[in-house]
């Protein structure tokens, strides 16, 4: 089966100690759309300029990225250029250019509406929950978020919440939103928000899955050398949603999988600058490390 | 087989958000030893005051702990005092009064040089290697640290990494030693100073080991509350070494293993004050908690 995702789609500009690279592809649409592209179709929704480069409309579509859902309107496409620390946990934003994504409303052409699995990656909270409004019965759906919204859009956020199957957050996000520092306390009181499975993504150190079958704990795929650690997030619920949506079986069945799966593509996504080193990948590579992980964590 | 554990014996002072309490046992050999007795027995080098409660005498005999190598001297039992901010990977020291801690040498009995695991629990470099000084072909050796030898004695510390078998340090000492942010980049610098077995400690994280078969990625056991975190990588060390010493077959099979029941002990230190909860498990209670990170990892 297709993922469905809908998400931002700009220009990132990203600066880090050893260099910088200008109006690369970016967007939290276009890191989980490439991702789950090595697992399933793709059908992506969003909205660029007029001046946004054929070069990566070619990208997405050597990807099989079905674009009946993305706007190219008369404007400039979102762009945004950030700056990284020599720590990677560290970054901050030098500018925002919403372009035409200041006034975009997502809207699923027909093919998308019956959609079985839904990405809703990160955008606003509204333009999240207007998505689903224009669904038939998917069967399961995921967000993700960011601490912007958390910080200006929290009451549309927790009514999305009571919509959603998994929620997928970082940690600090988790705090922010439950004040428990422990993650395990927080991810206690997200349940009681709505969502079945919740995941809290926690970098370098990996990620925490807790679900109706108790938590699982996945690895981070241990790197040497981090390039550029943006959209990894987005990478990784990108794999996970691709891998589940042609899985056989049950969610819960194939969930713990899917984790490892996205932990593995966002290893590729830090590899390289926006998604350089994501887009030359195969499906052997992400296989491979798959492996290895099983190998680094048996005892 | 034993293990030989040395390091300090003290009383903690530990203050949290939620509670005072005073004079507890600590030290980094006490918790140590505890953790290890579990698994086999242990011969413990220390050095306490008069001052020091028989209770807690009679505590490390309940854990069987040979005591030949304790020093018993005229003079005030080491006593650190610290304070946790809510969030408990902070913590302040409110006090260090060194008493006969200050003019320790440890001195091994004639029954304790032929020891063949031994535990070189944090304390100075120098009093490491001088206990090792004093040792008859060890078969594995291995020491812990802490951020106050990087600053104050790294060039005793770098010699002693040359005479050790495996080097346990947390990340943000993992950073100090080596310049380092990524702990698999400062894992390649650290075997390079000597050590065969490298151990970072990444606290509610878990631990990463590299060793000549690789890398292991170790989880931490989920704790949804921590009472008070003081000892838990004393009790990790002292759990990995005990379980080390008893298992049958090479370091190589069993060190993964190890590392898992050590992170366990280390669960159980977090959840009472000082040594208050450790001294309270059973064999069957870690295992119990073994089987569940099995269960809390598998894909």
């Amino acid at each position: 089966m297709s993922v469905l995702i809908v998400g931002s789609t700009a220009l990132d500009s990203i600066k880090t100690p050893k260099s910088e690279n200008p109006r690369l592809l970016g967007g939290s649409a276009s890191h989980a759309a490439v991702a789950a592209s090595f697992f399933s179709p793709v059908k992506l929704v969003g909205v660029v300029g007029d001046d946004f480069p054929k070069k990566y409309l070619q990208l997405y579509r050597r990807h099989k990225i079905d674009l009946a859902g993305l706007q190219i309107r008369a404007g400039k496409t979102f762009h945004w250029s950030g700056e990284y620390e020599v720590n990677m946990n560290h970054r901050r934003t030098l500018l925002t250019e919403l372009g035409v994504f200041e006034t975009f409303t997502p809207t699923l052409p027909p093919a998308y509406q019956a959609s079985s699995f839904v990405l809703l990656a990160n955008i606003g909270p509204s333009l999240q929950a207007h998505v689903l409004d224009q669904m038939r019965r998917p069967k399961f759906v995921v967000a993700d978020t960011m601490d912007l919204w958390l910080n200006i859009a929290l009451p549309d956020l927790l009514k999305l919440l009571k919509r959603l199957d998994g929620f997928v957050l970082n940690d600090s996000e988790a705090h922010q939103l439950t004040k428990e520092d422990n993650v395990f306390a927080a991810i206690r009181k997200i349940h009681k928000l709505g969502p079945k499975y919740v995941i809290i993504k926690k970098g370098s150190h990996g990620s925490v899955l807790s679900g109706p079958h108790g938590v699982f704990i996945c690895p981070a795929y241990p790197l040497r050398e981090v390039m550029d650690p943006t959209g990894a997030g987005d990478s990784f619920v990108g794999g996970l949603m691709g891998y589940l949506a042609t899985a056989r079986g049950s969610i819960d069945r194939n969930i713990r999988r899917a984790m490892i799966y996205g932990s593995v593509t966002a290893s590729f996504c830090c590899e390289g600058f926006g998604l350089t080193r994501t887009t030359r990948i195969t499906r052997a590579q992400i296989n491979r490390r798959v492996n290895e992980l099983e190998r680094l964590t048996r005892f």
